[in-house]
């Protein structure tokens, strides 16, 4: 019998082998060698898969929305309005090992879309999704009565997340790779804000 | 008599010079020899100044740092509580060209200081310091009851500085180096927020 190769799978060990070599030698360290060797490929073996560094990275950052958007539908099944946003940003927000990694791969993706439309376009639709997943949550919210105060809404949406970014640069940046606690301090105050008057 | 050359001058043409090479072929375009080319200088003339890309690029952070810091300072000038945070904060975000054309040298600033602990250091130190500022502004705000919400001051601080840092990316990867007329919307939404009920 043949042996039979899970391509989609290879893929994703690919994307992991990829963000364990970013995590410790940064985007310029990262050669397709590194991450081939890392993720038990032979050197040449990646090339079907990724025929280069670029295409992985997309690839990886692709995967780290998808995978944030998995737990974000989990994490908001059944909410509405105030809670479904806090689950939202609380989903988005890189308050563990895991997510700050995220922000560690997100952050020089940024940094190459800046000098590349196609990474830009697709930066620009993931964060268009998001807003819209905002603007209804507040929607919602408003419709409960839970939310009041005379701002537009399509801009707070815009401020949260930016916030939202904000935070992955902060995490992306703190030493030993450590998670900010006061980051959940800072969303609560923000839905407080959002709340008063109501 | 010998020829006078102010370094200091010459630095600040260098910083120039890679802002617009930056802008114009991205962070791994800007070689040392494009920069001098750029800037007018032989390709061996740069390393007196700056004897790595690195050297220069950290001095090229910090400058911008300091400059918007300058333009703070004026423009906070005899202004308190929220007025003066509206004034930091407009100053900070990147509403004209210039200041989106800074937001495309902070970006890969942050993508190098993920693995470079000294660079990671400038930055959180440049963000304590305003972090420091806001959280006057808040003071004073409150002071002069303008804000009267139930919400941890150094969390809304840390909040708002986030959203500042958010914007950068989204200026840093806007299409045409457009800056984002909206950003003032989102300010001004945040502001209201924060005076709601007082």
């Amino acid at each position: 019998m043949p042996k039979i190769v899970d391509h989609d799978e290879r893929r994703l060990e690919l994307v992991d082998a990829t963000w364990r070599i970013i995590a410790r030698l940064g985007i310029e360290g990262a050669t397709m060698r590194e991450i081939a060797l890392e993720a038990g490929f032979a050197n040449g073996a990646l090339k079907p898969y990724f025929p280069t560094k670029d295409t992985l990275l997309t690839f990886a950052f692709r995967h780290v929305f998808n995978r944030t958007n998995g737990r974000i539908r989990e994490v908001t099944a059944g909410k509405a309005g105030i809670p479904a946003l806090r689950a939202f940003c609380v989903e988005v927000l890189p308050l563990d090992a895991e997510r700050v990694n995220e922000a560690r791969i997100v952050v020089p993706f940024w940094q190459k879309a800046i000098n590349d439309p196609d990474k830009a376009a697709i930066h620009r639709e993931s964060m268009d999704q998001w807003h819209a997943a905002i603007l209804e949550y507040l929607n919602e919210a408003r419709s409960r009565g839970d939310v009041r105060a005379a701002v537009d809404d399509s801009a707070v949406a815009g401020h949260l997340l930016n916030m939202l970014l904000g935070a992955q640069i902060a995490a992306a940046l703190a030493p030993g790779g450590q998670a900010d606690p006061g980051l959940n301090g800072q969303l609560e105050a923000f839905l407080t804000l959002l709340q008063a008057g109501s």
